[in-house]
Parts: C-alpha cells; sequence; structure tokens
C-alpha cells in the first residue's frame, strides 16, 4: 500500500506530527490495530509520558496501513501559545507517574509528600461559619447573590488589616480571588503578550506555563529547559537563593515568590530592598508571590510592601489555601496598589478592577464568609496553630535528611524542603524514592533547569505520615 | 507660568492626555484645587462617566497650573487591548447611574430590573448539603484539601447525565468551573489572539469584551459603535432574532447564546441546525452559551448538541447561576466535547484541558457539593420550582409591558423581557424609567448597537417587587 510507509513515516518523524491523524488502523502480522488520536491523545494528556506515547506507536512501525479516518476538522488553528507549551503540567505528570507505580504495586502504602495540599482539618470556627453561611442561603433574610467582583468589601478589610497594617494597604487595593493560580492567569491577561518577563528558576510553574499561553516567552530551547525570550534568575545556595540582579537583564515582569516554592527560602529584608531598587531603576513591575508568608518565622518580610517605595513598583499575590486550608475551598487575594503606573502614567490598578469585572464574577461568597472568620481574633489563633503544625512536620523532615547527611534547605519560613542529591538528576531521585520507599516527592527539574539535583517534599499531611516518611527515607539512604 | 497653557491644553485636548498627568494643583481665583490622577481615576473607573470626568477638569480651564507632581512610573507599557476596551463595563455604569439617582433622591424607593441576580433562596435540600459539607471540612474524615482542576467525577457525570442524557456527552468532557464568565475567558485564553470572532448583536458583553481583552479585535468604531475585524449578527424581530447566515462573514468562533440574553429568544431547533451547518461548512468553532435552558418552555433545544454533527463544531458553556440560585456561590461547567479538532486534527478538548489545570484550580468543593445536590431528583424539584417561579415573574412583565401597547419579546423562554421603545435611544428609556419610576432597567444598546431603541428587564426578584415595578410602569405609561 502505497501511502503506508508515508504514513506511518508521519507518525515517526516528529513530535508534531502525532497531530496528523485522527485515527490509524494498522495491521501488524495478524492483528488488527486501531490507533485513536482522540485516545492516545487522552492518555498522553491524563496518565502517560509523551515519549512513551510515541514508543507504543513505534511498535507498529512495521505494520501496513489499512485505513485513516475522516473526522470533520474545523478551520481554525491551534493556538501557536499552547502548541509552544512543553510537556504535560508538572503535577498531572507526577499523578501519571503515581497510577504507574499502583499498577506495578497495587498494595503499595503510598506517603504523599508531592504536592503541597493541606490535610489538617479547618477549624471549627471558620467551617461553622462557612456552615452557617450555607444554611442560611435557604433563607430569604441569608440569601446572597452576586457580590462584587472585587469581593466584600469587610474581607477586603480585613485582609487589608491584617497583613498589611502596618504598611498602608488600603481595602479598595485589595482583590479577593478563588486562589493565586487564578490570579496570576488574570493579572496575563492584563498585561498582555507585549511584556518581557523574569522568573526565578527554579519556580512555581504556573508563572512560567500563563506567560507561554499568553505568548510573552519564545520557543522552547530543548538544550537548555528553557523558552526563549526568558530571564531565568538562578537562585541556588551559592547565591544565597536570591538572583545575582547585577547580572540580570531588564524585564517589563519580575515574578518573584518568597517564601519560595519550592526552594523554601525568604528573601531577607536586605534581599528585598535590593529587588524594589532594582525594579525602581529599571521600570519594572514585581508579581510578588507571598501564599507561604504565614509560614515565616524569623523577621523576613511577608509582603513586598515592608520595603519602602514598594507600593510604585509591586503586585502581591496571596491566598487563604496554606493559611487556612482553603486548598479545595478557593480563597486568595491581589493587592494591585494605587501608585503602580504604567509608562503612560495610567494607574495599573484601573486595568486591573476591569480584568476582575470582565473575566471574574468574585470568589464564592461561602469561602469568603470562611475568610473573614479566619481574620477573626479566635479565626488568626486556631489556623496559625495548623500553620505552626505543619511547621513542625517540616522540622522533622529537615531532621530526616540531615541525619541522611544530605544538605536540605527551605522548612524554617515555608512549609516545603528542598534537598540536594549531588550529581543526580531530580526525576531519577524521584523515581528511585518512589520505586524504594513509596514515598511521591517532586523532582526539581520540574520547577525549571535550576531545580536539578534537587527534590522539593512537603510539610503538609498527617504527622503520622511524615514521620513514617521520615523513617522509610532513614532506612532507604542511612 | 509658560507651561500652564500648555498643560491644561493637554488636560483637555483629548480622552488620552489624562493619562499624561499624575496630580495637578490649579489655582482659580483664590482657591487652590488639587487634581490627583489617582482620585480622578477611580471616580472615573467607579462611579462616574467619562464625560463627566472630563467637564469636571474643563471647570479649570482659566486657572493658574500651581504644579505637576511626578510620581515614579514603571516603563511598562500599557496593554493596548485594554487600551482599545471602550468604556466601563456595562452593569458597573448602571450601578453608577443608580447611586447618582440615589444621592439625588434619598429617599427613592429603587426596584432593580437591572443585572441579572437571583432573589430567591436556595432550596433547602441544596443549603443544607452544602451546609453540611462545610461542617465536614473540620473534621479529618470531612476535610478535603484540592481537587481535580476539571471537577468532581460525581458532579461532572451528574452534569453529564441530567443534561445530556438524551445525547451522549461524557463526563471527561465536562469541565467543572466557577460559572460561566470565567469560563469565557479560560476560552479566550485557549483560543488566543489570532482567531476571527462573531457575536450576535445584540450580546451579553463578555463575550466581546474578553474577546478585546485577548486582543482578536480591532480598533472601536465610533461611529458604528463596533469593534473592526468582528462579525456582529444582528438578531432582531424582523428576523425572529436569528442572523441571517446567508449574509454573514465566515470567522473562526462564533459566540451564539441561547436562550438569548439579552433577546429572551431561544433559538429552534432549525435555526440550531442552520447554524451547525453554517458552522461545518465555514470549519468554525460555536462557542455555545445555554446559561438559560432551564427556562425553556417550548420544544426548543436546551442543547445544541440536540442538533447531530453538533459535536464536531461546538464547546458548550453553562452555569447553575440561573438554574439554582447560584449567582454569589459561583458553580458552572463547559463541554468540550472529543470530536472537536483543530485544523491540525489536535483534538481542543486537550488544549481546554491543559487551560483548565494551568489557569484554574478548580470550583469550590462546597459549591460543587451543592451542585451535586441540585442534580439529584428532590434537588431537580425543587430548582425547578423556583425556575417556574422565575418564569411566572417573567409573564407578569410581558403582560404589563403589552398592556402599555408596547412590543415585548423573551420571557417565555427565559428570564428576560426585550421591550422595544421605538424611535428612543435605550439609555433615555434608561434614564426616563429610573427618573420617573425609580426602575432600574438595562438600556438594550449595552448589548452592542443592535440593541439600540429596546431595555431588557429582568425576571429575577420577588413578586411583591415585579408586581410594584409592574404598576409604576402601568402608572407611567398607561
Amino acid at each position: 500500500m502505497a501511502s503506508s510507509t508515508q504514513c506511518q513515516i508521519n507518525v515517526l518523524s516528529s513530535e508534531r506530527s502525532v497531530e496528523k491523524f485522527n485515527r490509524i488502523t494498522l495491521r501488524q502480522t495478524d492483528k488488527v490495530y486501531v490507533l485513536d488520536h482522540k485516545k492516545v491523545g487522552n492518555r498522553c494528556c491524563l496518565n502517560t509520558t509523551k515519549d512513551k506515547l510515541y514508543e507504543s506507536i513505534y511498535h507498529f512501525s512495521n505494520a501496513e496501513l489499512l485505513e485513516i479516518s475522516e473526522h470533520h476538522r474545523t478551520k481554525v488553528a491551534r493556538n501557536v501559545n499552547l502548541e509552544r507549551l512543553q510537556k504535560n503540567y508538572l503535577f498531572p505528570e507526577i499523578s501519571a507517574r503515581e497510577l504507574e507505580h499502583l499498577e506495578k504495586y497495587p498494595n503499595a502504602k503510598i506517603i504523599s509528600l508531592g504536592i503541597g495540599d493541606t490535610t489538617q482539618p479547618i477549624p471549627d470556627i471558620v467551617a461553622h461559619t462557612m456552615s452557617d453561611f450555607a444554611r442560611d442561603l435557604s433563607t430569604r433574610k441569608g440569601y446572597r447573590g452576586y457580590g462584587a467582583e472585587q469581593g466584600n468589601k469587610e474581607l477586603r478589610k480585613a485582609v487589608a488589616d491584617t497583613f498589611y497594617g502596618d504598611v498602608t494597604v488600603k481595602d479598595t487595593e485589595v482583590f479577593i480571588s478563588d486562589g493565586s493560580q487564578c490570579d496570576i492567569s488574570r493579572l496575563q491577561l492584563l498585561l498582555g503578550s507585549e511584556v518581557s518577563i523574569a522568573v526565578q528558576d527554579p519556580n512555581f510553574p504556573a508563572y512560567m506555563d500563563s506567560s507561554v499561553i499568553i505568548g510573552q516567552s519564545g520557543e522552547f530551547q530543548d538544550n537548555m529547559s528553557k523558552y526563549k525570550n526568558v530571564e531565568y534568575m538562578t537562585c541556588r545556595p551559592e547565591n544565597n537563593f536570591f538572583p545575582d540582579l547585577s547580572t540580570a537583564s531588564r524585564t517589563d515582569i519580575i515574578f518573584f515568590c518568597s517564601p519560595n516554592n519550592p526552594t523554601g527560602h525568604a528573601a531577607t529584608y536586605k534581599q528585598l530592598q535590593q529587588l524594589v531598587e532594582f525594579a525602581k531603576k529599571n521600570g519594572s513591575i514585581i508579581v510578588y508571590d507571598s501564599a507561604y508568608a504565614a509560614y515565616i518565622t524569623d523577621e523576613s518580610p511577608r509582603s513586598i510592601y515592608e520595603i519602602p517605595g514598594a507600593k510604585e513598583v509591586a503586585i502581591e499575590i496571596s491566598s487563604f489555601s496554606k493559611i487556612a486550608g482553603f486548598t479545595g475551598v478557593r480563597l486568595g487575594w491581589t493587592v494591585v496598589p494605587e501608585e503602580l503606573l504604567y509608562s503612560n502614567g495610567f494607574p495599573v490598578i484601573h486595568d486591573f478592577n476591569r480584568i476582575v469585572c470582565t473575566c471574574f464574577n468574585g470568589a464564592s461568597s461561602i469561602a469568603q464568609a470562611g475568610g473573614l472568620a479566619c481574620l477573626s481574633p479566635d479565626g488568626l489563633k486556631a489556623i496559625y496553630s495548623v500553620v505552626d503544625y505543619y511547621k513542625e512536620n517540616a522540622n522533622v523532615l529537615l531532621n530526616t535528611f540531615a541525619s541522611m547527611g544530605l544538605k536540605a534547605y527551605g522548612g524554617v519560613n515555608a512549609p516545603y524542603v528542598w534537598v540536594h542529591f549531588p550529581g543526580s538528576r531530580s526525576w531519577d531521585v524521584f523515581a528511585e524514592i518512589l520505586e524504594k520507599a513509596n514515598i511521591i516527592t517532586v523532582p526539581g527539574s520540574g520547577f525549571g533547569p535550576g531545580g536539578e539535583e534537587y527534590i522539593r517534599v512537603t510539610a503538609f499531611g498527617h504527622r503520622e505520615s511524615i514521620l513514617e516518611a521520615s523513617a522509610r527515607l532513614k532506612r532507604l539512604y542511612c
């Protein structure tokens, strides 16, 4: 069959070629195989890696092509930005590996130190407030429809007072959201495709991925594992996890996360002073992610706005997720100061307000009621006691790795511990720990090339799991 | 002072010039005035119109310039897409008019038939489920952290079974969200800036505004009140509220809302057949908004997927907001069929899944528990009885306008009534009804030039308000 070879070459020639068929039917020796693009695509997307996909297609390389089905295709071109986006999102990829492991060892008792997901119940005072609010929605008096897109006034005020009381953030500068990750994308809609960006390396994938989606980056360069036209600011123990600003290029936007996910490092006052000065000199906007500020133990700033002049150069995003166990409840906020101006003098806050009004309809009223309960005096006491619990977990993990003779960072000002395995590839370390100790970690290279040789472990978890993980790790490495 | 005139000319010369100062201090006769850009900007954005802003600056035209302050400006250019976006979003503008009215008449008893916001309590069975779920978050057994970004499996299945049981939508094709408006923006992130779009005229502003924000449109043409490079498909009584597809240009994307907001028209089976055929022929993707499908009384399709072949050409977005009073709770969904392919054969669903995983973290777990309760047999009975209540309201309003000798549309398959005031400008009608009857409506031109001469009134409201509004309108016009 003349077209047979050609089709198979298509399928095998490059990553892109997988997009060129809908369904192919092949015969290999006696058997007929139907490769459905949808199916293959699903597997690729949900529970296998790209490499595996190509491998499975490769097995058919000597087969005879029977049929190529012709589904209707629209004439809409796939968004080039999404085409540029590399691999699967880190955490789905980890889930896929976990599933594979469970297929291999159905009885494995896996402990997850992977995704940073809270595990402790929400304090009574907070959960009961949400419960009462939800129940009252069934009464005429308690019913609430649309709230303000920017969030309830009382909650905006409580956030401003509680987290920015010393640094005069106004309640009108606080925009309540359904979480930081969603706000990062809304900020990308605000900024558009024309701005240049810098990220810490390693960094939380949502900055870079959303940046590619909106079209700010160039092509991915396989040899460097970096996108073109993006400034990667290396943060390693050698530079005290703070970028060398004397060599960093000027960009419009600087994504900066402190306490950092994944390294767990909280930037010092002096470091942040340098960062603000750098941004001011360059006319840059810092997008400062303080989602883990509640975990700070020492005197490191809890907000970028503790630095004088920061309101003229920085947006701050944060979240109730890790403070109050709201990962499933969904609540966060973004501060856009009135002082922050575009090059034409137009205040950024007006455009962000417009984005929020057009692309968002406010966080769930029930979640907002819960957020307000968190910020009452008793609520604060309760949620910080949960934070202390996780910090104690972090301490257990830090000690575990230290006793194994490994260098571990973070854990003091953040719920993450960042462990160095010199000379090892981080996906290999991930695989080894999963295989031998049934523990899920996060390979550092998933956070960028600067994370190679590292793994991240989370301090979120029940104490007994953390202790069991500690014991298993010690057995494995000591 | 030499620069005085120049500055004032700057301030007065054009709309853009208002961006050219941060704070100006002026002296007029004996008084010194400080015009703060931030303040001015805030008023402009939140509670006044642009025209008013320029008027208030104009009063200072013979003043002496004392000082121009120099705040720090970043070197980040304002997003050109946001610069292109016209006026304030419709509903904030209406709120501003309402505030003005209340300043003028502090004792006015305003009835709002404006924004389509639900007013009836959420049925017990639903509210209590959410309440119990929230309470259980304080227990180890009931606690839930991150859920799947795409939504809880059970809820995805329940949505597929309840709303698409006859048309074989798979649960994996249903993506649970925090509401349609948010999903529209996520769809824009999916589609990117390179696609061409068509909208119904009139239409719900979120399609067009989000389209401008992502960069799909050209400049706004003042003389036509339309954006360039956008196909406006007129929907008027003359064409039975369905576009003349024989003259419509081919676009990549067709936003189509049925039952329609604002006209209240539900497209017939035959109309939707034509639409699907048109999309198929052109290789277009329909983004079909069925948020009001529960209000359909007659045999009009409740989903685009009732039309054979629609899964190859259409995405459907919908919401619990208007079905279950969830406007504040926040819950919706989007269906992306596996059959929907880009021109290169790549399935759209994979990219949308990636957008959801990267730019969203799932709807609130409490809201999802509520959504599931809505779709139980008793839940469905309860929520549809609230829908019936609003439909009775709509009937009252339809009769009111008919008795006034006005042509009123919608109301039978939708909670909106669309009223024609031949020869009148819709903002004038809005103003007159507000001034004389203390009733908020929505001026039709806010939905596009095709809405001129119309107002939209909502059937959401307590019965006594609807009856009182009806009485006031009859007094005013009969």
